[in-house]
Parts: structure tokens; C-alpha cells; sequence
């Protein structure tokens, strides 16, 4: 236990940091009069936004721990002790008395639920808070140097990434310690009672995500609508009652809700690998296997402090350095001390055989390098795929959106072989670990477990990239607004574009960790079952394809994401239509706006944006929490005796392959398309050399930009709304399963 | 045995009726000269692409065969004999000695694999041919009488069908009596030795479907970016080179495409099936278990007769009905005959549990019947899916793709519940069938193999309605070219809205029927792992989920659906490249083209249109052909002792799956598109109640209609390349495996 220190002592370096980080941005010039006029709107109108979501979430948690607590204490029959009994690779782990009932079982469950929810809540509530503070601060930097303005947006955005990660890293370990320490639980049967702090992780990021997902989308279509193509007015434009809700819905979707699919991704891994540690601990009576991912996060963390302090130092203001070189420095320092960080955690705490879980940590690091390379040959315009898209722009809208779909369906193939290689290499490199009296499947699915971890550990690294595009976004915005100069406005475009690259880039990271989790949290799942069927924990408990409960549950499954998907793109063109009647309204009564001589009422617009965002996030949401449910009812109670946990599970992994897919396509056709126009605003679009006017360029106005243009709006919903909700619904299926499990259960 | 003799019957009588119906069409006023001469273009372009196209798969199925003889040869242990052991609920199925050597056996699959794509290849060739000579027929009958009309195109439209069913039929069941009668092998690894057969058909369906499905869409796409778009004349317009081939397109991709998707999916289900009953023939000793399918595909034969020749009575020349009624008219009769044959075969041939086969096929008949709804009301313009894009269409492109998006997405619902509906239910009642010495699992998959074949009962009248689609569009194409009378463009068009729907009904068809087979070609998989791994036939082999390798397979089949749909829709935009180039060619060469006074030169256009559709079905088809293959050897020879087989088990069964959804998407989306294109020609769109110019009708001609062209143009590949091919990858996935399952084992 030489390690576990660092648990509490990296997440409030963590959380001290993050006050640093804040302290450090607030301090700075807030811009002039003008700019703090349009970010006070912003703030105000982000924070109304958040504390209505909250309002709604809360109420909705709060019904659903309720509904838990009975739910798990009227179906389990409690938790019972898990024993050891047998020597060498005879081995058998079996059940003893009952040390918790089932009451206490449901009660624990839902308190669980309900501070996971409060952690990943506060964690962007206060990430946002910042977020919103630091563009203006932006900004004003940008009047003054491109280094200055880089520094201000990491810092603000890495905020919310370390308070993401110290308060999901701080509220695993301590209610693993009240529920194992305090309460006197045995500590192997802890993992199994706070499953309920990812489902709250995962309640809360499905409705962060899907609420903030239609917010920016529903606001940023309606605006272009209403304002480019039926007034004629410009992007962003004063006149424009939505255009603070459009700016408002960039911090809600990519701060405060990838935030929380990310807090999701890191509870429930956690909790997951925590409950495969329970079979390894029960063997060797050594508690590491089930601290470990906590260890190894807070290495993590570390590694991530030091490298994001580093960021300024590589940034030059020579005007000719491409602002995403610092960022990328700054990831190689988190890697290598990452790396580092892996060879104590594994070296100190997982016995002999360690070298194993060291190179499957290694295969979860490469992974997550992989994606960043990965995404930016997809969704760069630097490359082919992009360019593709743009040639076919030539030919109208119908073409590029043609051509889009199918360079957004050939992403899923690197994708889909990345993760595939990664888990089968990590867990043919666990299985190789030798633990007598652990079989070589169990160590297998650790080494998956560890390679996740390995990915993970520089989540507060990516999550600060990603939160640093809505900054400069916004800062662009402002800039534009608040009529600063030429130069200010020139370093913001700079960095809004490397923030489009490193919002993609989170989106691949979040899908791949949901990929390789997906295998793990299945697992857990599996042994959640096995205790309530007093099969013993290291005996192998198939799913088998060929059953038609388990295919058909699968069919679900992958209907479920499509289902889904369908409604979150639906929600964006209802709640679109709701801001589109407003302006409209206020265009009517109030003829000074489109003449400039009066103000449009852009609190209305936002404060009507956010009812509907949050109206329309129900049914999908409904539908996630719904289906696995159902579907385990109706299996449970007119098939056969073990129809219902079977047909979940198929649902569940079949489910999430195809949401991987899906999100892959979704997050990855939008941010090609996106960049195709914006290849194509750029004037590096030639016409066909065979056709008419052959070799002129096709820049900004032209059919072949409007016809890109068409692709972008199409893809806005698909990769800030469809996709990152896939992701979220991902988890959400597994923690749910893990939780509701007892009632599938005949 | 008592009814066996009606497999040759019934396959007599349905190539004579095909023989009759040929004869009945070709006697017909083939129309005014001028029709003729449209005619006659369509005619050669069509049969020169069916040659050109047929000696490219001919080569490759050659190839195959060898690759085939000599793979199945070299790795195969040769076919052991099935025995039994044990009485009552003891029994045991095992493997006797070889009775037929492995080169022997390499042998008959290859040669049953080229029986199977020459069948194929000449249901399809035939069939085509007629199709091509009823079109000028249906046009010169158009302009005497609808009912004439009707009756010509589905009569011609007939002989595809029946030629479909009844060579599968006579193929399957002569290629079965010569490997076990004449050869002298036992009946029970006959069925084993036939999946050649299957395979073969998958084979050719896959080039037909893409090859056919890339010429039409490509010539559709190109003919009026370069037309309508670049050079500003209307559809069909004769002055337009690529407009033949447009034509010709409709046919190779509906007639020959879907036939040869058919034609598989019976073949491969028959056989599939005899495997399944083998378990049960070696346990009762009657072989009424092998044979039985290939006696429920005769009764819906004559079912199918008797339906068809009733259409013409129900047909009314008043002019107010829809043409659409007598179709259904005559599809209730086939469904009552088909129930009635279902209750014969069940009963005399089942044993004494024959009433719930009963039931299970009573299932796959209300299942089709269902899709026939479900497709309807999803593509349709009467009710909301297709209203709502038109809708959406107010707000321009983007928003008309949104929103189809968010329809066909949510499509996938209905579907996935129909079919797991089916699957689950047929199941269990196959599962209460209690024949001593075989399992719950045997007759439950069988009941779900009798649930298909009662689908696919009605198999050859749903084929004459989809050809009865082009031959349709072709008669209103020549209407128009050949300047025939107003009167007879209303009635072609009528019956072209109805070629609408029974295209898009038959696509529903063909997913559902795909599903339902998926699952009992999977159990067919595994009966082949079973006997060359040596595990008693009636032992049951699980496909574990949690296994690594099973998952990462299903992960790499749900990505394998994905990209093989990207390389269709790719080759769709490549192909039309080459064909704008063309017509761009004879624009700048020929003034005298515009101006009308010379003719274009169409052959050049079909001729070039041909080559690209066959130069770019090759990755594709490769990519399928490929993938289950590599996939197997990769883990075969990388990963542990049963990873091989395992993998592509997981590939085949979560890939079936992910084709399942994605086909049902890109069929609807497509066909939603279409008609919401229509439901605004029609002028039923108004303005925006709230918007600008509230209330007036939006036809033709304005920004709603260019809209929704744009979204008709997007799902032209979705639905009639990607969605079609899609269905034959599912097919081929499982044929593929059969035969190559000795491939995969170490």
C-alpha cells in the first residue's frame, strides 16, 4: 500500500491547481467596456442555462435515487461476503453470509448515485463559471500577443479538465473509503456498492450532454437560419436576437458537457476496474489490484499538472508558429511522465508479474496518441478526406453531402481497428500474467482495464484542449462584437481554428475510452451477475450469440443508438424552430433592430433556447434510461428463466459496438465537413479543370461554398449533438445494466 | 414422403407459367416506331451491360471455384458420416467415419458453387430480358387502357420472379438428389456438401446488386448534374447522351439486382435450413426434415400462380383506382393460399408436433405482411415521416437532410422490433415442438427457419411487382421520348408512383428476410464448426459476447457494414465522374447536340457507364469478399487455439446486425426522400404559417423544391446502392463463412 498517499494528495493538487489556474485567469484584464459588455451576456446567460439544467437534472436524480433505492432493496437479496477457498490454481471464489441487506444495499446505492451526480454537477458548474470568465480575458489578450492568448484560454479551460478530474478521482476513492472503512464493509465487496456514483456520473452526463448538445446546435442552426439566409444579415451579427445564445451554446455543449461525459468515462472505468481488482484481491489478499486505477489516475494527474504548466514556455510570438505546436508539446511531456507514472504504479503495486499490466498501460497510452493522429487525417484540411469533400462541393450540396457520408463512414474503419487491436493486444498481454489461483481471462480483462487507465490518464490534458475551444470561440465572438482590432481578431481565428481540432480530438479520445471500457464495464456486469447467481466469481459465465435472447437483445441494441440518435437530431430542429419564431417576432414588432437603432432582447432568445433545449432533451433521455430496462422486463418475465440478464447484456454490448460506430461517423462527417468549407473559404477550392470556368477559384460565395455550407449545417448536429450523446448513452447502458441488474434476474 | 413430388412439379409449373407469361408479353403491340426505337436503345444498352457484366463475374466466380476446390480440399479433414447413438432424451449425435474425402469434397463445393451463380446468372438473364422487351409494351399499352397497362408490366415483370424461385428451387433440390442419390452419399451430409451452392449466389448477387446498383445510380446522378444542372434541359430530355443509360439503369439495378438478392436468399435459406434438419433426421430417420423446405417453397409457388393470374380481374378501368389495389388484391390471395399450403405441408410432413411449425410459419407470414405496412408508412406521402421533410424543406437543403436523417433513423425501430419480434416468438414455439432425442434449441431454430420460409413463401410475387417498377419508369421514359399522347404519360405515371412503393415494399422484404435467416444460417455455422471440431451435433456450442476475440469481431463486422457502404456510395459519385465527362465531351464536340439537329451518341454513354459501374464494384466486392476471410486467418494464426472461428462468428452474427439497421436506414431514408420530393411536385407543401409568404403552396420551382431535390439526390445511392448491397453482404457473410468455415479452425 505504499502508493495509495497519492490518491488524496493528487486530487487536491489537483483542485489546488485548478484554484491557481482560476486565480491566475480572473486576475487578468477582463477586455474593454465592450467586450466585458457581450461576455457579461454570455456568463449570464450560461449560468441561467446551467442553473436551469441543474433544476431539471436534480429533480430527475433525485426521483431516480429514490426509485434505486427501492428498486435494489425490493429485488437483491443484499450483498454477501465473497470468500476464497482451494490453494494454487484450484482456486475457487464463492459467496458467504450476507453482510449487507438489502435495504442498506439499496439505500448505499442511491446515496451513491446521488454524489456522483452532485460530484460531475459541481465539477461543470464550476468549470463553467471559469470558461465563461475567460473568454473576454481572451480577448484582451489577443489584443496584446498570441502567447498571452493561449495561456489565458488553456488555463481557463484546463479548470474545468482538473476539477473534472480530481472531483471524479476524489469522490471514487472517498466513498470507496466510507463504504469499506467507515461503514466497515469488507473491501471486497465495496466496488459492488458504489456502482450507483457512475450511474449518477452517467445520469447526469447523459442530460449535460443531450441538454447542452441541442442548446448550441438548436441555437447555432436557428440563428444562421433566421439571420444569413432569411434577413440577410452576417454571422454573429448585433442584430441578431440569437447570437448570444449561439455563443452561450458553445460553452454549454463543449465545456459543460464533454466534461461530463469524460467525468462518466473516468467514475465508471474506475468503479469497473475496481470490481475486476475484487477477484485478483480475493486471491492474493493484496488490496493494490483493487486501489490501483485510483494510484494510477492520480499519476495521471501529476503528469498532466507538469505538462500543461509547460504549454507557455513552448508557445513563440513570432507570428509564423502554429498555435497547435505548443498544445502538442505540452501532450508529448504528459505521455513520457505518464509513462513514468506507469512504470511506478504497476513496478510497486502488481506483484511479480507487473511488466504485463506495464505494456498494456503502454498499448492504452498509444491508443490515445493514435486517436489525435487519427481524427486530424479525418477532419483536417490538410489531408485527402477533407479535400474530397470539397471537390465534390463543385457539383452542389447533394454531392458533398454524398461525398461526406461516405468519408465519414470509411473513419469508422481506423477507429474500429484501433480499438480492436488495442483490446486484443491488451488482453492477450494480461492473460499472459501469471497470478496462481487467477485464471488467465480474469488477468486478460484487467490488462484491458489497465490500457483504459493508460488512455485515460491524460484526460485532464485533452479536457482542457477541448474547453479551450469554446473559449477562443467565444473570445472570436467578443472580438467581433465588441469592434476590436484587425490583429486581435486575426490571433482569435487562429485559435478558434485550433480549437475546431481539438474539440475533434476530444471526441475520438471520448470514443475510444468508451470503446475500451465498454469490455471492462461488461465484465463487471457479468460478475454483478455471477454474485447474484452464486456462480462462483472466477468461473466464466458465457454470452452466447446464438441465443435468440442475447441476438435479439443485440438487434435492440443497435436500434437503440440509431433510435437515439434520431431524436437528439430531431430535439435540434424542434428547439431550432422555437428561436427561429422568436426572432422572427422580434424582428416584427420592433423594426429599429434590423435598422440598428435598437437592441434585440437577446436574454429572451437565450432564456427560450434553454426551455426547449431542455424540453426536447426528455424523450432521448427517457428512451436511454428506458430501453435496457424494458428490455430486461419483458425478457425477464415472458421468456425463460435467465431471458432478461441475457438479453441486456446483448443489448448492452452489441449496443455499444454499434454506438461506437455510429458516434465515429457522427463526430468524425462534421468535423470534415465543417473544415471542408472552411478549405473552401480559404480559396485553396479550384473549379473542375473539365468543366466550365475550368482552374478559377471557388472561394466564399460561390454555389460550391454554398453547397459546403450545406454540409456544415448538416453536420452540426451530428458532431456536437448525435455523437457526443452516443458516447454518454455508451456508459450510461453499462452503469445502468450494472445498477438494475438484480432486476433482470428471474 | 408423400409430398415430395411437388418440388419438380411445382418448379416445372412455375418455368412454364414464366415460359407462358414470356410468350403472353411478347405477342403485344410492341408500340409506335418511335417507341421501338427508344426501346430498342434501352434493350441493347441493358443486355450489353448484363454481357460485359457477366463475363467480369464469370471470371472471378471461375477463380473462386478453384480457390474453393483447392482451400476446402487442403484444409478440410474430408466429411465424416453423422450417427446415432442413445434413445429417448439421450441421444447423442456424433461422427462416424469419412465417407467422402477432402479432395472430394473441395470438389462438389466448387462445382455446386458455380451450379449456384449459373443458376443465378440465368434466372437473372432471363428475366432481364423480358423486362427490357415490356416496357415498350406497357407504353403502347398505356395508351389504350390502364388495366392493360398493369397487367402487361407485371406479367413481364413475373417472369423474373418466377424464374428466381423455381431455379433456386430445381437448383438446390437437383443439386441435392445428385450429391446423395446418384453419388451415394447419405442424406444427412449431403446438405453439408451443397453450401457451394449458396455461396455461389451470394457471389453473384453481390456484383449484380453492386454492379447494377452503381450503373443505375451513377448514369441517375450524372445524367442530371450534367443535364438539369450544368446545361439547364429537363429530365429524360433527349439531347441529354447519359438519358439511356439512365434508362437501362433502372433495369440493372431493380431487375437483375433484387432478382439475384432473392435468389440468395432463398437458396442460402433452403440450405441452411436441410442443415438445421439433419439434427432432426439423424434423431427420427425422416428425411421429410431435409426435404421440407424445399416442399413449403412449392407450395408458395403454386400460392404464388394462382395469386398472380387473379390480378388482372381485379383491376377496374374506371380511373379511380389506385393502381396499387389489385397488387394488394392478389398479394392477400397468395398469403391465404400460402396459410393453406403452410397447414398442408406442416401436417403431413412435421410428425405430430406439426402445429407449432404451424404457428412459426403463421409468423413469418404476418411478418411479411407487416414490412409491406411498415415500409408504406414510412415512404409514403401520406403520412408524417414524409411530411415532415417536406417540412423541413422550408428552411432549405440542410434542413430537408436533418430531418430525413432523424426519419430514417428512426425507421429502424419499427424494423428491428418486427424482426426480433419474429425471431423471439418463432423461437419459442418452435422450442415447445417436443420430439424425443432433440433439443429445445434444434426445433426452436428451426421454428425460426419455418418462420422464414413461410416469408419467403410469397418470394416470387413481390419480385414481379419490384421488376413491374422499372418496367414501369421505362414505359413513362419512353412515353415521353417518343412524344406519345398525354393520356397515356398519366396512366405511366400512376403505375410509375406504384413502381415506387413496390420497390421500396420489396427492399423492406428482402432486410426482414435477411434477418430472419441470419439467424438460422448462424446455427447452420456452427453445426459446420461442430463437426469439424468433433463436438456431437446436438451439443450446443456457445458464442461467448465476453470472449475478446468475439467481440472485437463483432466490432470489425458492425465497421465492415460501414465501409463497404462507403465504397458504394464512393463508386456511385466516381462513376458518375466519368459519365459527366462524357457528355460533357459530345456537348463540346457536337453543337448540333444542343441545338436538337444531331443525335447524341447514347451507346458511348452506356458503353462508358458500364465500365465505370464494373471497374467500381470491384473494392467493394472485394472488401466483402475479403474481410470474414482475413479476419479468420488473422486470429486463427495470432491469437489462441479457437480464436479463428470464433472471431467470424462475432463478425458474422453482430455484422448481420449492424447490416440489419444500416440497410434499413439507407432504403427508407432514401425512398422518404423521393416521395417527400413528390408529396412538394404535387404542390401539398404551403408556406410557413408564421414565416414569410404564409400559407401559399410551394411546388415546383421554388427553394422548398430545390431543397428537397438535394435530399432525393443524396438518397439515390443510399437506397438503390448501399441499402441494396447491403442486404447480399449479409447474405454473403454467411454463405462465405459456411464454406470457408475449415478455414478458420487450427
Amino acid at each position: 500500500m505504499e502508493l495509495i498517499w497519492l490518491i488524496p494528495v493528487a486530487g487536491l493538487a489537483a483542485v489546488s491547481y485548478a484554484g491557481w489556474l482560476a486565480w491566475d485567469v480572473l486576475r487578468r484584464d477582463p477586455g474593454t467596456p465592450e467586450m466585458q459588455n457581450v461576455a457579461s451576456m454570455i456568463f449570464e446567460g450560461a449560468m441561467a442555462f446551467l442553473r436551469r439544467q441543474y433544476s431539471t437534472i436534480a429533480v430527475l436524480a433525485l426521483v431516480t435515487a429514490v426509485a434505486i433505492s427501492v428498486i435494489v432493496g425490493g429485488v437483491s437479496e443484499g450483498v454477501k461476503d465473497i470468500l476464497r477457498s482451494g490453494t494454487g490454481s484450484n482456486v475457487t471464489i464463492t459467496y458467504g453470509e450476507k453482510v449487507v441487506g438489502r435495504w442498506e444495499e439499496g439505500l448505499l446505492t442511491g446515496i451513491a448515485f446521488l454524489a456522483g451526480a452532485a460530484a460531475s454537477a459541481l465539477a461543470g458548474y464550476i468549470g463553467m463559471y471559469i470558461s465563461v470568465r475567460s473568454n473576454s480575458r481572451t480577448a484582451s489578450a489577443a489584443t496584446r500577443s498570441l502567447k498571452e492568448a493561449i495561456t489565458v484560454s488553456l488555463r481557463g479551460g484546463a479548470v474545468s479538465g482538473f476539477l473534472v478530474v480530481a472531483l471524479s478521482l476524489l469522490g471514487v476513492s472517498s466513498i470507496f473509503f466510507i463504504y469499506s472503512k467507515v461503514l466497515g464493509n469488507p473491501e471486497s465487496i465495496a466496488p459492488f456498492l458504489i456502482v450507483g456514483f457512475g450511474f449518477g456520473a452517467s445520469f447526469v452526463a447523459l442530460f449535460a450532454q443531450l441538454g447542452g448538445g441541442i442548446y448550441t446546435k438548436a441555437a447555432d442552426v436557428g440563428a444562421d437560419l433566421v439571420g444569413k439566409v432569411e434577413a440577410g444579415i452576417p454571422e454573429d451579427d448585433p442584430r441578431n436576437a440569437a447570437v448570444v445564445a449561439d455563443l452561450v451554446g458553445d460553452n454549454v455543449g463543449d465545456c459543460a458537457g464533454r466534461g461530463a461525459d469524460l467525468f462518466e468515462s473516468m467514475s465508471a472505468e474506475n468503479i469497473g476496474a475496481m470490481i475486476l481488482g475484487v477477484a485478483i484481491y480475493t486471491v492474493t489478499k493484496d488490496l493494490q489490484w483493487i486501489v490501483f486505477p485510483l494510484v494510477l489516475r492520480s499519476f495521471g494527474i501529476l503528469a498532466t499538472i507538469a505538462g500543461l504548466t509547460s504549454v507557455p514556455f513552448f508557445a513563440r510570438d513570432d507570428g509564423k508558429q502554429d498555435p497547435m505546436t505548443p498544445l502538442n508539446y505540452g501532450y508529448y511531456i504528459v505521455s513520457i511522465l505518464s509513462v513514468i507514472g506507469l512504470f511506478i504504479a504497476t513496478r510497486v503495486m502488481l506483484g511479480d508479474q507487473w511488466y504485463w499490466f506495464f505494456f498494456c498501460g503502454l498499448v492504452g497510452i498509444t491508443t490515445g496518441i493514435a486517436f489525435v493522429y487519427i481524427t486530424q487525417y479525418y477532419t483536417s484540411g490538410s489531408w485527402r478526406p477533407v479535400k474530397e469533400i470539397a471537390d465534390a462541393s463543385r457539383t452542389g450540396a447533394a454531392t458533398n453531402i454524398i461525398q461526406g457520408t461516405a468519408v465519414g463512414m470509411e473513419t469508422t474503419a481506423a477507429t474500429a481497428i484501433t480499438i480492436g487491436l488495442a483490446l486484443v493486444v491488451s488482453f492477450a498481454l494480461g492473460d499472459q500474467a501469471d497470478i496462481p489461483g487467477v485464471g488467465g481471462f480474469t488477468t486478460g480483462v484487467f490488462g484491458t482495464a489497465v490500457a483504459t487507465m493508460g488512455m485515460l490518464m491524460s484526460a485532464a490534458y485533452i479536457l482542457a484542449m477541448d474547453t479551450f475551444g469554446p473559449i477562443t470561440d467565444n473570445a472570436g465572438g467578443i472580438t467581433e462584437m465588441s469592434g476590436a482590432p484587425e490583429s486581435a481578431r486575426h490571433i482569435t481565428d487562429a485559435l478558434d481554428s485550433v480549437g475546431n481540432t481539438t474539440k475533434a480530438l476530444t471526441k475520438g479520445y471520448a470514443v475510444a475510452s468508451a470503446g475500451l471500457a465498454a469490455f471492462l464495464l461488461f465484465s463487471a456486469y457479468l460478475d454483478k451477475i455471477k454474485e447474484r447467481l452464486d456462480i462462483p466469481l472466477n468461473e466464466h459465465l458465457p454470452i452466447d450469440l446464438s441465443n435468440v435472447d442475447v441476438f435479439v437483445g443485440g438487434l435492440i441494441g443497435v436500434m437503440l443508438v440509431f433510435l437515439f440518435s434520431s431524436l437528439a437530431i430531431r430535439a435540434v430542429g424542434s428547439a431550432a424552430g422555437d428561436i427561429i419564431e422568436e426572432v422572427r417576432r422580434q424582428f416584427r414588432e420592433d423594426p429599429g433592430i434590423m435598422a440598428g437603432t435598437s437592441r434585440p432582447d437577446y436574454g429572451r432568445a437565450v432564456d427560450i433556447t434553454a426551455r426547449a433545449a431542455l424540453r426536447n432533451m426528455i424523450a432521448p433521455g427517457l428512451l436511454a434510461v428506458g430501453t435496457p430496462i424494458a428490455v430486461g422486463l419483458i425478457f425477464r418475465f415472458t421468456r425463460e428463466e435467465n431471458s432478461g440478464w441475457l438479453a441486456v447484456a446483448g443489448l448492452l454490448m452489441v449496443g455499444t459496438i454499434g454506438g461506437i460506430i455510429l458516434a465515429t461517423f457522427f463526430n468524425n462527417v462534421g468535423g470534415a465537413w465543417d473544415n471542408a468549407k472552411k478549405y473552401i473559404e480559404a480559396g485553396h477550392l479550384k473549379a473542375d479543370p473539365s468543366g466550365p470556368g475550368a482552374g478559377e477559384a471557388l472561394g466564399k460565395g460561390t454555389e460550391a461554398h454554398k453547397a459546403a455550407v450545406v454540409g456544415d449545417t448538416v453536420g452540426d448536429p451530428f458532431k456536437d449533438t448525435a455523437g457526443p450523446s452516443l458516447h454518454v448513452l455508451i456508459k450510461l447502458l453499462s452503469t445502468i445494466t450494472l445498477v438494475m441488474a438484480p432486476l433482470f434476474i428471474s
